[in-house]
């Protein structure tokens, strides 16, 4: 259907006055005197809605002015612009046609709904403001981490979603199985039978896919991942999802200082694209959910990030150990109010806090020269925390054996990941952006299931 | 590490003659006579290997003779243009490191491997040229189609994985599940207990996005999916994954049309933005993968697509059941040869199928006015039958109930899909591209499992 966007009346505003387009659109009010009325419509394309005046004028004016919010319409007339109004033109309609009626409890009238009640409309619920402009900026996010990717030439891999190996011993997974739950089958020492499931194994959704994508590193330099995971994590919170979609990139010839500036450049390149090309929605995130919002993106942008060992990270915060809930201690894991800290009162920017304790840490990530901490970072940022977690790998394969041993991890179950390390190891890191957590973090949003569209978390699978 | 990779030597050439460069990258063979010798090198920038001249003046010379394959080295040298030689240019080497070493029993060795073969090592193939050019190419459409639907103001939407709900109907689903298999808690009448389970529910892994998408279309105009989708299919063919990547556009106030143009496009965009950003690799593929590759991709980008409708080409087929395995009348559902037929023989290039008897088709289709038809379309394209399956979504409530009572489909399941059409419904339409089928008609690939990273199918689910 040949139609005008919304979006390109407001970008390419001079070409329409005086001009006769038709848009089709969803009416999110109306109103109307006796002889003419007042019709805003979205039309999905952009974050401001067009006005529509109409009037008797219209055969069906007394149909139309009937219509219930949510009603879709199309609607052929002349755009006007209106420099002493609120909105900078109008459409006055000629005509006006019902392409699809909406009810008087069409369950998103005109009021403001709280998150809590849109949750449980998930498929009405990115016809609202708050959720066209997350949902917009969310997409807008995505392209902007492949844009930044592949203008810079990696090579994006799609890492398997089934998975019979436990990437990190961590994390607890879903089982995937197509086997009758009323009737597994057993073997003869009553242990059960995977030899009759669908791969011949048991087999689980990903918690990760670096050890995989690790592989594709050593063949094409730089490449990332960007792809759902998976946590059946028992966690109740506004953080947690069971679902979530994760960006890995990894770097060959490259050491823990290359990971952070790539970090660092990633983090900047998003925001600044997304500043750029979603100005409406970042406003109304700015006015509406975060104040301030800008403002700290703005400055994370322009700042360079700061650098701190843990070792020395330790030191600074064991200072205001009274004013933490968890006390800090060398060897303990940071805290959010911790990373915070850091991160809002010491540095005032984005830090990487770099040298972790091993054993905090996982297997694969190497061992330093003092032989008690690893080359792992983590992005603290204002107003979240930990943002990015990454690490130069182990790329020595006598160390990387002796730390799985350690750890009593089953070497058979790493043989390609161990073979990299024998054929042509070279030096290379990597980290996981979780994509809902910077999703988050760009729009002020607080709770995780408002980021996703069909959340995914205990005792929910709605849709 | 401050490295310049070989792409840029290739794609800005002249800047490089004569100056100092440094590469690190993996050896894919080395000869070597008494003071010199010759190393070919890629770092998997690029698809051209880079050519390393090195002499018995590097302290090292012995050491890197007895290199073997596989080997990762860094380079410090000179580029020297070679206008005679089968290379445009080379790197005289002033200094080689050893990175990383390999073995003699490296699985990769000079000699040509069979696929076969290769699958066994799916975390090294990607270092052979097949696999470079395979990846590489996968990487480049599925940016190609981002940017496809993204300039065109297109939202990227992340429908869950994670499903309470069967689709279609269609498709053998993986079951997703947290409770311990060797003791499944059960309800007192003997059934299982799912509120036990990590959703409260039975879940499974989704087989599409599209009816969840449809509320995205609702709000959004034109969105698209873009992610992995599961089938738990028995089939053990070249053409069938359990686990693959699917796009689904969704576009409002729209018909079948408006979806034909976009598939069109959509199409002759991947195909151009692959010929045009992957130029070395697809003249491999057309050398030595399937020759007429090229031939055929641009005469694809260069037609405008036919369209027929299924009731014409069923008289058209009958006129040749001799030629067919499987004879064809009006009602049957077309196998690969009638859509090869099609295509190939019949129209000399792409055709879309459309109006399909709607019992061979999904319940949410839109009825056509004759009664018997629906607005389906398939694209059939030469040398592979359909690669694309779309149709109109049936928009008018009362009929969509109807079909969904005469296939005894629970309505209270699809109350949600129900209120798009309660609630403004529009005219909209949509279809599905599974990723992997037009890589491997990009690419000329026979087998889906060489254009996945790592392939699940029946019985397989290594790495």
């Amino acid at each position: 259907m040949d139609l005008t966007d919304i979006r390109d009346l407001y970008r390419e505003r001079g070409k329409f006055a005086g001009k006769e387009v038709t848009i089709g659109g969803w009416i999110r009010s109306i109103r109307d005197s006796k002889t003419f009325g007042f019709i805003v419509v979205n039309d999905g394309t952009f974050f401001e809605p067009l006005q529509i005046v109409y009037s008797d004028k219209l055969d069906n004016f007394e149909q139309i002015s009937k219509l219930n919010v949510g009603s879709a319409i199309i609607v052929r007339g002349t755009i006007v612009e209106t420099p002493d109004a609120k909105q900078p033109f109008e459409l006055q309609a000629e005509e006006i046609e019902v392409e699809g009626l909406s009810t008087a409890d069409y369950p998103l009238q005109k009021k403001r709904h709280s998150f809590e009640y849109l949750r449980t409309v998930s498929h009405l619920r990115p016809r609202t403001n708050t959720f066209q402009a997350v949902f917009r900026v969310r997409s807008l996010i995505a392209y902007a981490i492949h844009t930044f990717f592949m203008e810079r030439g990696f090579v994006y891999v799609h890492t398997p979603l089934i998975t019979g190996s436990d990437c990190e011993g961590a994390g607890e997974m879903f089982q995937v199985t197509t086997m009758d739950l009323d009737n597994i089958p057993k073997n003869e020492d009553g242990s059960i039978d995977f030899s009759k499931d669908f791969f011949g194994k048991a087999t689980n959704l990903t918690v990760s896919g670096q050890l995989n994508v690790e592989s594709y590193a050593f063949a094409f330099k730089n490449v990332y991942t960007f792809g759902p995971t998976f946590r059946a994590e028992n966690s109740n919170t506004t953080r947690h999802a069971a679902e979530f979609w994760m960006i890995e990139p990894e770097i060959a010839f490259a050491d823990l200082k290359d990971d952070m500036i790539l970090a660092e450049s990633m983090l900047k390149h998003v925001i600044r694209y997304v500043l750029e090309n979603a100005k409406e929605e970042m406003n109304f995130f700015n006015q509406f959910v975060d104040k301030g919002l800008i403002e700290r993106l703005t400055h994370v942008r322009n700042s360079d990030f700061g650098r701190v060992t843990y070792t020395e990270a330790i030191k600074i915060l064991e200072q205001h150990n009274d004013e933490f809930e968890y006390k800090v201690f060398w060897g303990c894991d940071l805290q959010t109010e911790h990373e915070r800290f850091l991160t809002e009162q010491e540095f005032k920017r984005p830090v990487f806090v770099t040298d972790y304790p091993k054993e905090i840490k996982a297997f694969y990530m190497k061992l330093n020269e003092d032989g008690k901490t690893v080359a792992a970072m983590d992005c603290l940022v204002p107003g979240i925390g930990e943002i990015i977690g990454g690490s130069q790998r182990e790329d020595k394969l006598e160390l990387l054996e002796k730390r799985m041993e350690e750890l009593e991890l089953n070497k058979e179950d790493y043989d390609f990941y161990l073979d990299l390390r024998k054929y042509g190891s070279v030096r290379h890191a990597g980290f996981g952006l979780g994509f809902e957590r910077c999703v988050m973090y760009l729009t002020g949003m607080g709770n995780i299931r408002d980021v996703v569209p069909f959340p995914r978390t205990v005792k929910n699978c709605d849709l």
